[in-house]
């Protein structure tokens, strides 16, 4: 017996991230909303995605709305709006777990590490929310041009999380995406994983390529008790 | 014609990731001076790689006589020694290029990333040396027992530093290790290389690995100008 998907709300859902992630989360069964800062600029992101024709059709409302209305709510906006948005979705996500893909970028220098006071956009969330949000980690290093089509992502995701569970629900939401959710310890060490963002920016640059992005080498087939494979393994 | 090749020291050699890069680069051609707190020591290991049998024995010496005998000096020291290290070789590596392989670890959580007020060790070590050096940042993210035996190293190398000129020096010097150096942008991006090595260390124990590495992935063949490929092509 398959469980209940849970409903993803996107944050900044218009975005170029957060619509390809939306895309495939809604192509994989999700009920997905999308969130943008107009109503109206959500709901016809959302029409013009369910040309796609989902198991469920994506919703679009106004940011606060959509997290109001999603299980697990993601963040996908730039890092100058994140405060903004962090402070009007506070209590439409207390007790959820809220997903930040930030990468704290600073214009225009956005191929150079410039790390915010608290080394980590992540841990500003998770500050700024309280400590009834479990605020996980994920996505920093994805080019949003690799979510278009179907195939899987030659990328893997570090996820970072103080709260072990949280982090593998995150985990396991990654693999329906054709990607491979690496737990990363806690949520400090988002930090390697945000400061990455800038140097895949760099070598973009550098070698002329739009798709650098990142694998962990080595055996992860050990993985964590309640990791992806375990959770295949139910009935 | 081959150029001659300039001789490496490497302070802190006597260490795990020092001797294993000492002994890959002995074995490719470059002399290779070992450097230790205690010359005896250095002395000792640069005999027992020495049966190894290089084209030109290693030697080993104080740390300061033999970062005044290197071309290009190395730094695989303990992060608790980094500050005093670096004032024992200002003098001696004035006009020198520094490659600094330091992750600011901080025992006992040294799977926690932790980061210096610079944010950076390599950027300390720049401020600590001063503008006549041209420090170079790599080497934080390789498992020092992954340079046992001959084989190539899954596993890339993050290069960073402000002075492209010396940072392709560095990247041409990884290549005979069996390993790939990235281009990865100013010496400030070392922050992201030197993050992950908490993220390493904690995904080798989460997956019960010992093996974990990064791979840059993308198409990085349009290398940058006076890449290795281009070295490579060199009479």
């Amino acid at each position: 017996m398959e469980q209940k998907k849970q409903t993803i709300a996107v944050i900044g859902g218009t975005g170029a991230l957060g619509s390809g992630l939306a895309r495939r989360w809604a192509a994989a069964g999700y009920p997905v909303v999308l969130g943008s800062r107009k109503a109206e600029k959500a709901v016809q992101a959302a029409e013009e995605m369910n040309a796609g024709g989902f198991p469920h059709a994506v919703r679009g409302m106004a940011n606060g709305e959509a997290a109001g209305a999603g299980d697990i709510v993601v963040l996908t906006v730039p890092f100058a709006h994140h405060e903004g948005i962090l402070a009007e979705i506070r209590e439409a996500v207390q007790g959820k777990i809220v997903v930040d893909a930030t990468a704290p970028l600073v214009p225009p220098k956005v191929g150079r590490v410039q790390l915010p006071e608290s080394d980590s956009a992540a841990c500003m969330a998770q500050e700024a929310l309280g400590e009834n949000v479990r605020v996980v980690s994920a996505f920093q290093n994805v080019s949003a041009h690799k979510l278009d089509g179907h195939e899987p992502v030659n990328c893997d995701v570090l996820v970072c999380g103080d709260k072990k569970e949280a982090r593998q629900v995150v985990v396991d939401l990654i693999a329906p995406l054709g990607l491979r959710g690496v737990h990363a310890g806690p949520l400090a060490n988002s930090t390697a994983a945000e400061a990455l963002t800038s140097v895949l920016i760099t070598i973009n640059r550098l070698y002329k390529t739009d798709g650098a992005g990142i694998r962990i080498t080595g055996n992860l087939e050990n993985a964590p008790v309640g990791s992806p494979q375990a959770a295949d393994a139910r009935p």
